[in-house]
C-alpha cells in the first residue's frame, strides 16, 4: 500500500541534505534577472579593466546564449548546482571555457542574490502598479455610470443613509490609490543597487558600483556592504503594502458575497465568475469573491513568515533568508491573481438597481435629514438629534413613514417644523441636499470622479 | 525582453477563472484517500440497498483500477476537472460508464474533501509520531553517551552553573515528548468521520455513518452535518501544535549555530550537514541548522494564514475554505523535513569535550554551590547569598579563583567556613553534590534517561 | 502646550530603565499564586529539615499577613523591587526579620515565575472550562425550544437547503465541546510543578519536589531542571486553543450581524445588547457581535507575540519571557469576557421564526430532495441531478415553484416520478424525510441534543 | 479563598455590557486631540455660519476649561460616557449649558474618531522621528571613534572576513534611515483630515472642510466620506513600519547578546543597563537588549491583531473598529520605549578592542584577500579561488598562518605570487586594500560617515 507520506523522506542522506538546502526549484524563477544582471557586472569589469574587452566579448556571448536556452526551454536546472547562480556560472564556464571563471571576480552569492530579488521586484512592484491602475479604471468607469444609483449606506451592517453605487465604489478608488502610493514608496527602496558590496566587505578591486547602477537603471546604492548582503526589508515592506491591498479586496470581496446572496439580491455577477450547480441552475455561488477573501490569509501568513526570519538574526548574511523568496512570490502571485480577476469581474456584475433603490428607502433612513433640518430652523443638534427620535418612534408605533406625518403632527414635536421639510425627506432630494466635499451627493461625486481620473490617467505607471 | 510577470495571467478570461478557482494542482496529492474514502462510501451504499452488490463490485473495479493508473504515473489529471474528486469521479464514468454516476448519491463534496483531508492527516500525524520517536531516541542515545561531558549551563546567554549535555539534550528530549502528546491529542480530533454529512444538512437516504466510519477505522463520527462540513480546527489545532515543534527545533538550531561558532567552539557538524567555501577550508557554515531556524517562519505564518481564512466565516462551508490545504502541506513538509535532517544530523556532530569542560570551569560558576555550603552551616539564604558576592568580589580583586582562597581568607567572610568546603568547588562535585530531582547531578541523569526511554520506547506510536 | 508622547520618556536614566525592565505592574496580579507556592515551599523546606519547624511557623504567619494586606489593599507594591516575587519576599523579611531570609533557599526566581504562571493558569483553566461549559448549556437550552424552527441553511452564503434553527446552534456546540477538549488537554500539560528546578541546575540540598507537588495539587512535575525553567509551551498551547475558540465566536457573531441586518431579519438582539442611536430608534447596532469578531483580533496577535519571543531562544532563562504575561492576560481577558458576554446575550435574543421560515421556502432549496427521490426510483445519481437542473430551469422559465408543477408536465424530464413527490417537497416533509445520523431532521436533532446535553452535565468542570 | 478570576466578570448584565462596550478607559489618551479638533470644528461652523460668533466664543470657552481640568488631573472621566467623545461634549453642556449642544452640529462620532487618531499619530510620528534621529546620531558617534576598531565580520557566524566597528555600526545607521523614510512616507497618509465625512454620507450643510485642514494643519483631506469613516490603513501601515523598526533592534540586541557573552567578549554593557546577581558579581546579564528582542513579538503581534480585525469588514464604520487602538498603542509604547533605551544604552557599552582585534585574526580571514591578488595577477577567479583553498588546506596541516609561508612554499601552489602579497594579508592592510564604495575601507567608511551625518541632519525632523 503506498503511503503518502514516503518521497523525498526516503533519499539518501547525501541527496537528502542537497534537497533539503537547494534553492534553485524556487529561484531559476530569477534567471532573466540573474542573466541582466551578470552581464552589467561583466561590463563593469571590462570598464574598469579588471577583465579585457574580449574577455567581456566572450561572456556576454555565452551569457546570451543562456538566456536563449532559458527562454526556448532548453536549459537543463541542475539541484546539484544548488540555485540559480552556480547553475548559470557552470553552464557558462561549459560554454565559454576558462574564460567564464573571470565572471565572479568581485562579487559574492550574497550580494547577487540580492541584486536578482530587487530587479525581479522592481519589474514586479511596476506591473502590479499597471494592474492597481487597471482595477481603479474599471472602478471608474463603473462609478460614472452610477452616480444615480441609489443603495443604502451602512454602519454596523445596518442600513444608516442613503448613499450611491458611485460613492461606494470610489471609496474603494480611493483605497487602490493609497495602495499604489504605498507601492511607489516600496519601489524607492527596492530600486537601489546592492552589487559590489560582495561577501559582506566590499573588495579590493577598484569597481564602479555607480556605473553598475547606471546600467541596471538603479536609482540609489546600498552603500555599506554589510547592511548591503543582509537587508531584506523592502521585501517586508511589500509584504505588508500587498496585505493592507489584500484587506481592502477582502472587504470588497465580503461585499460581493454579501450582494449576491438572496438576502441583498442587490448584484448578479455574470456566470463565468461564479460556479453553479447543475441541481439549482438558480444558484450562483460568488466563488471569485470568496477565493480572494481567503487568499488575503495567504498574504497575512507570508508577511509573518518573513518577519519572523529576520527576527533577531545577527549582521551578516545568514542561511535562514534563503527562505525569504517563497512567501514572496506567493504573496506576490496571490495578489497578482487577486487584482486581475476583480478586473476582469467587476464589469461583469449586474446592478439590481431597482432593489437598492428599494431597501434604500426603508428604515428610517433619513432621520439625519430630519434632524439636520432642524438644526438648519435653529434647534441645538443635541436637541434636534432626541427630537427626531421621537418622531420616528411616533411613525413606528403609528406604522407611518417620515412622508406620511402631516404637519400639524409635525408640530407635536416641534414648532418649527413647515412645509419645506417635505423638500428634505425623500431620498433623491436628500441626496442632492448633501454639501459637504466628499459627500453621497451626485453633484459631489461628479467632482470626485473627474478628480480621481486626473490622478490615476497622470500616475506614473 | 521577455518580462517574468507574464504567463498565466495573459490567459483568456475563462481560463484563467479556471486557474484561479482550481484545486487539482495540490489537491491531487490526496488521491490515495480520496479513493480509500468513495471506496468505503460504495460498500456502505450496497450494504444499506442504495446501489446493488453487482453495482459496487463494479465500482470497485473501476476505482482499483484508476487507483493503479495514477500509483503508475498513467493518470492523466484534468485542470477542468477543478478538483480531485470531479476528476476520479469523471474518469470513473469514463471506465464503468452510468454505472459511475451512482457512486456521488448520497455524498457531496464538501464532506468528501473533509474526509480526505482528514484521512490524510491521520497517517501523516502517526508518521510524524514515528519521526518524532525517532528524533529522541537519538537525542537520548547521544545523552547516554555524554553523561559525564560538562559544559556550561547558560542564563541569559551568560554562563551560570556547569551542566552535562546530557542534561542539555534531555531537555529538548521533554519538549519533544510533549509534542508528541500534543500531536496525538490532536489526532483524537482529527480521527472522526465526517462523510455522511453531505452538503450540509444530511440526506433522505438511510445512509450508515456508523459503518463507513468503522470500515475507514474512524473512532468518531462528526455527528452534527452543519458543523462536519465546516470544521477545519483539526488543521489549525495541527499547524499550532507544528508551530510549537518547529519553536523547539529553532532553539536547538540556535544552539547549534552558536556552538558551532569559533567563539564557542563546542562543536563540529559532518560536512555532510555543512556547506564549506573552497576558499576557506576551515569554514563550515551550519546551513542546516540556519535553514530548519528559518523554516520556523514559514510555519508561524501557515498557522496566521489559516486562522485568518476561518475568521469570521458564517456557517457552513465557503469556498475561502479551499485555502486550507496549501498551508497546511507547506506546514506538514517543513516539519517533516525538519525532523528528518535533525535526526540525520545529530548523530553526526562531534563535541568537543575539552573546550566545554574548560568554559565550564570559568565564570565563578561555583558561587552558587559556595552559597548553598554557607546555608547548610546555618547563614539564612539572603545572608549567604550576599557573602558569597562579597568572596567573588575579592577574588576578582585580587585575581584568585575560588579554589585559591585559603580558609583564614575564606574565614574574614564568614567563620562557617571550613575545609570541607573545598569538596563543594570543583565541577564535577558540584555536579554530583546536586541532590535534587531532574538537576544536573550525573546520578539523576541516569535515572532521567532511564524514565524517559521507558516512555519513548512504549509510546504508541 | 502639553504634548502627549512625554511621560515616561523623560525620566531619569536609571528610572527609565527600572521602568523598562519591571514586572510588578503586570505580575502582581499572580500575588495569590506567589504566596501559595511560597507557603508549599516552605512546608517542604521544613519537612526536608532543611528549616526549622519555628522558622516555618513564622514563615508561613508572615505570609499570611501579607496576603491578607493585599486582599485589603493595603500593601504597597514597589516598582524598585522589580517583581511579585521580590516585593514579596522584601516584605516579609520586613515583617519577620531574618527569618524570612531563609525562604528563597533552595529556589530561584526562574522556578518561582513557572510556577506562579503555572498556578494561575490551572485556575482559569478551570474557569474557562465552566464558562464553556455554560455558554453549551445556553446554546442547547435555546435549541431545545427550536427544533422546529425552520430556517435556510446556507453554503457560500447562499441558501441551499432547509435545516432548522436547532441544527444551526447545535453545530456551535459540537465547535466549543472540542474547545473544553482542547482546552483540558491543555490542562494536563500546564498542570506540572516546576519549582525545584531552581536557576536552571537543581540543587545541592534534598529537596522532596514531589511533596511539593502533593501540596499543591500538580499531577505532573517538570522532570528536567533546564526544561523546567525554560518552557513555555502551555501558554503558547492555551493561547492558541484560545484562538481557535475565538475564531468559532467570530464565525457565530458574523451570523448575528448578518441576522440582525433589514437584509436578513432573522433576529432581534435585546435592547441591553445593543446600541441605539436616539436619531433612528428603529436602529439596532449589534455592538457586541462586532466586538466579540474584532477582538479575534487580539488573541490570534498575542498568539504571535509568544511564538515571536520564543523563536530561537538557546536555553535556559532569557529576559525576553518576561514578556510572555502580558499577551496571555490579553489572550485570556478578551475570551473570559467574549464567553460571558455570549452567554449573557443568547438568551436575548428573539427569534423571527416567520421570517426565517419564509426565507427557506424560496430559492428551490428542496432541489436536492426532488434528485433524491429521481435516485429512489432508480435513476443513477449524476443523471438525476441533471435532470433535476433541467426540472428547475423549466420552473424559472415559467415562473412556477417545483410544487406547482403537474405531474405531467414532470413527466416530459422523466417518467419514474409520480404523485408520491409531492411527499418529499415541502419543506416540513424534507426535514423530516432526512434519514442519516446528524441530519437536519427534526428527530436527529432531538437524538443529539439529548447526546450533547450528557456530553455537558457529566463533564469534568 | 480569593479565586483570580472573579472581578469583572461578576458585575450585573447591564454594568458588564457597559464595561464590554466602554473604549475611554483607553482612548482618554486622546483627550488632548479630541478637545483640538472640537475647537477646530467650532471655528468652522461659526465661519461658516452655522453657529454664531458668540456660540463659537463659549463653546472656546468651555472647551479651554475641560482642557485645563483635564491637564491638573480634576477632570472625571466617566465609563458610563462610554468614550472620550461623550465624556467631553457632556461636559461642555454641563459647562455652558444648551448651547453645548450645538457643538456635535455637522460630525460624528464616526469622523470624530479618526480625526483624534489621525492628529495622535502625526505627533508620535514626528516624535518617534526625533527619537530615530537622536539614535542615529548615537551610532554615527560611536562609529566616528571606531573607525580602526577592527573586529570579525561574519556570515552564518562564523568569521568571515575583517571589518570595523564603524562599519558595522553605520550598517544599523542605514536601517534606521530607511525606517525613518517609511516612517515619512507613511507621514504623508496619516495626515489627512477625516472630519467632515459625519456618519458616512457628508452633511447637508455647507460645511468648509478645507477650512479645517487649514486649522489643523492637514496636508490632505480624505475626500470620500464613506472612505473617511472607515478607512485604519494608516493605523496597519505605521505597526508595519514599527516591526521593521523592532526587528533592527532585534538583531542588533541580538549582537550585543552575543557579544556580551564570555564566548565573544567584545564588549561590556554599563551596569546601569545590565541586572547583576549579588551572587556572582562578575555576571551581568544583558537583560535591557533582551527586553527589547522580546518586545519584537508585542509589535508583530499587534500587527496580525489590526489586519485581522479589518479583513473582510464591509463598508463602512463598524464596531470592530473600536479595536484598533490598543495594539496601535502598544506597538508605539513599545518602539519608543526600547528606541529610547537604546539610545540611552549604547554611549555607555565599552568595546574590548583587544578581545575583537585578535578574533578577528584567527580564521585565515584573509584568504579572500589572497584569492584577489592571484586575480590581479592574471588567474581567473574560480581558479584563484580553488588555489586559495589548496593552500589554506597546506596551512592547516602544517599548522601555519599564511604569513608564515615563504615564497618559495607560494610557489608550489601558483607561480605569479611574488613577495608584495605581504602587503595583502595583514589585517590592516587588508582594510586598507578596499576600494569598493561602501566597503570596509577606513577610508571608505570615513566618507560614508560624512554622508550619513549630513543625512541625519538635514533631515527635516
Amino acid at each position: 500500500m503506498g503511503k503518502q507520506w514516503s518521497g523525498r523522506f526516503k533519499e539518501e542522506t547525501s541527496d537528502f541534505v542537497e534537497s533539503f538546502t537547494e534553492s534553485i526549484s524556487f529561484d531559476k524563477r530569477l534567471w532573466y534577472y540573474d542573466l541582466m544582471g551578470s552581464k552589467a557586472h561583466a561590463k563593469m569589469l571590462a570598464k574598469t579593466g579588471i577583465i579585457s574587452k574580449t574577455d567581456l566579448t566572450e561572456i556576454l556571448r555565452g551569457l546570451d546564449e543562456i538566456s536563449d536556452e532559458i527562454e526556448k526551454g532548453l536549459f537543463r536546472f541542475r539541484r546539484s548546482m544548488e540555485d540559480i547562480h552556480m547553475n548559470i556560472e557552470v553552464a557558462l564556464i561549459e560554454k565559454i571555457g576558462d574564460l567564464g571563471k573571470k565572471l565572479h571576480t568581485a562579487r559574492s552569492r550574497n550580494d547577487q542574490i540580492a541584486l536578482d530579488i530587487r530587479l525581479f521586484m522592481r519589474d514586479e512592484i511596476k506591473f502590479l502598479l499597471r494592474l492597481l491602475k487597471k482595477l481603479t479604471k474599471v472602478l471608474l468607469k463603473r462609478a460614472s455610470s452610477n452616480i444615480d444609483t441609489i443603495m443604502p449606506g451602512y454602519t454596523h451592517l445596518q442600513r444608516a443613509q442613503p448613499v450611491t453605487m458611485a460613492h461606494h465604489l470610489t471609496a474603494y478608488v480611493e483605497m487602490f490609490l493609497r495602495d499604489m502610493e504605498r507601492f511607489e514608496d516600496c519601489l524607492k527602496r527596492t530600486d537601489s543597487l546592492p552589487l559590489g558590496a560582495c561577501a559582506l566587505a566590499g573588495t579590493t578591486f577598484a569597481t564602479d558600483r555607480a556605473y553598475v547602477a547606471k546600467l541596471l537603471g538603479f536609482q540609489r546604492i546600498s552603500e555599506n556592504s554589510m547592511d548591503a548582503v543582509s537587508d531584506r526589508d523592502f521585501i517586508i515592506e511589500f509584504i505588508s503594502n500587498a496585505s493592507i491591498t489584500m484587506m481592502h479586496l477582502s472587504r470588497l470581496a465580503e461585499e460581493l458575497v454579501l450582494w449576491s446572496s438572496e438576502e441583498f439580491s442587490f448584484i448578479e455577477i455574470s456566470d463565468s465568475f461564479t460556479t453553479g450547480s447543475s441541481i439549482m441552475p438558480q444558484k450562483k455561488n460568488p466563488d471569485v469573491a470568496e477565493l480572494v477573501r481567503g487568499k488575503t490569509g495567504r498574504v497575512y501568513g507570508s508577511l509573518i513568515t518573513v518577519l519572523t526570519i529576520m527576527k533577531a538574526l545577527p549582521l551578516t548574511y545568514n542561511r535562514d533568508m534563503q527562505e525569504d523568496k517563497e512567501p514572496l512570490f506567493n504573496a506576490l502571485d496571490t495578489l497578482k491573481g487577486s487584482l486581475t480577476i476583480f478586473t476582469e469581474m467587476l464589469p461583469k456584475i449586474r446592478f439590481n438597481k431597482k432593489r437598492m433603490h428599494k431597501t434604500a428607502h426603508s428604515g428610517f433612513s433619513l432621520a439625519t435629514d430630519l434632524a439636520e433640518y432642524l438644526v438648519k430652523k435653529g434647534t441645538p443638534f443635541r436637541e434636534a438629534h432626541k427630537i427626531t427620535g421621537e418622531i420616528v418612534k411616533y411613525c413606528i408605533d403609528s406604522r407611518k413613514e417620515l412622508s406620511d406625518i402631516d404637519i400639524s403632527e409635525y408640530n407635536r414635536f416641534s414648532p418649527v417644523i413647515e412645509t419645506d421639510l417635505y423638500d428634505y425627506i425623500t431620498i433623491e432630494k436628500s441626496l442632492r441636499n448633501k454639501k459637504s466635499r466628499g459627500s453621497a451627493s451626485p453633484d459631489e461625486i461628479k467632482k470626485q470622479i473627474e478628480r480621481l481620473k486626473k490622478i490615476v490617467i497622470k500616475g506614473k505607471s
